[in-house]
């Protein structure tokens, strides 16, 4: 069925680029979000010059990254089913999208220091309001807490989340534990009050 | 008693010097852990060549900075009763050491970029090692739990108040809501499971 006319090669290979691109400054803004346009290129096995044919400036690149970042995790919490138990809903959430949500702080700090707030919080908005309205959901059926608000509840899983995988990244907590200890701390940080 | 000679006014004045940069340094770098000397100087009321009689370098100025903040914080927790039961002394360390600690959080990072880690870790390995003291002896009361490890419970506890701290800082938690919302989050994540 595919034909290999050079123009439809030239846009595979385009395609091929922009993927490599893009996972290798979401990789690369992960460990450092100092990262150079030119770690970047060299991470993804690309000259410069491929790179600003795809992505005119430093910012537009973590702008796609971040972009990126953010649909995949919100194609996970798609996924999910996040209409039962609340409880099982969050643990569910954490574990598939723990590393997501890690990399994701990692490359929005790189965001924060160059793309306006506005544009940030715009990107963002889609998978906060999935965790604060299952918060918002567990609050009503009397499972989580409600003695605080449900912004403060979002905050602070969003404070561990993203601690936690600072320790990962510094080596003093194990990756294999990092979702469950996660999950362990903040289930019991939402129960209500006895 | 004191004799207003030359020499001792210009040491009188020296010390004032050093508690106005060192006071400006802990305030700069708690909003932009990027910022320069010249604004550190400005907002002190000093001239360069003033803070650099005392600090020759930024890095050195840093690391005063972390220095004079931690012992702080040390002092604070030194007066604290933390003997009792460990779940109101985890609540008392809280309220009365939290902007100690946020600010502290600012000043490492700007520490962290440049000065060696083993230098940071031996100047905060005292206020951390009265964290973990109190979380081990509460999980051997048994009012906190033991299926985490002290560690992972100190971190969380740190990631939280940090988190706290950049909330305050960009607006979305009221610093007077900031230590209780901390305390409520931590000391239920601490509760053993039933």
């Amino acid at each position: 069925m595919s034909r290999s006319v050079p123009g439809a090669t030239r846009r595979a290979d385009a395609r091929q680029n922009v993927e490599k691109i893009l996972d290798a400054a979401i990789d690369c803004l992960s460990r450092n979000s100092d990262a150079s346009v030119v770690q970047i290129a060299h991470a993804a096995g690309v000259g410069r010059v491929t790179l600003y044919g795809h992505f005119p400036s430093r910012d537009s690149l973590i702008e796609a990254a971040l972009t990126r970042l953010l649909a995949q995790g919100d194609e996970v919490l798609e996924d999910l089913d996040l209409t039962g138990d609340p409880r099982i809903a969050l643990d569910a959430l954490i574990r598939s999208s723990w590393l997501l949500i890690a990399q994701a702080s990692a490359v929005l700090e790189a965001a924060q220091a160059v793309l306006p707030s506005g544009r940030i919080h715009a990107l963002h908005a889609r998978p906060e309001q999935r965790v604060r309205d299952l918060i918002t959901r567990g609050q009503a059926k009397g499972v989580f807490r409600d003695d605080l608000p449900a912004s403060w509840l979002a905050s602070a899983l969003h404070h561990v989340l993203k601690g936690a995988a600072a320790d990962v990244a510094n080596g003093t907590l194990d990756p294999e534990d990092a979702p469950q200890f996660v999950t362990q701390i903040v289930l019991a940080a939402y129960t209500p009050r006895a």
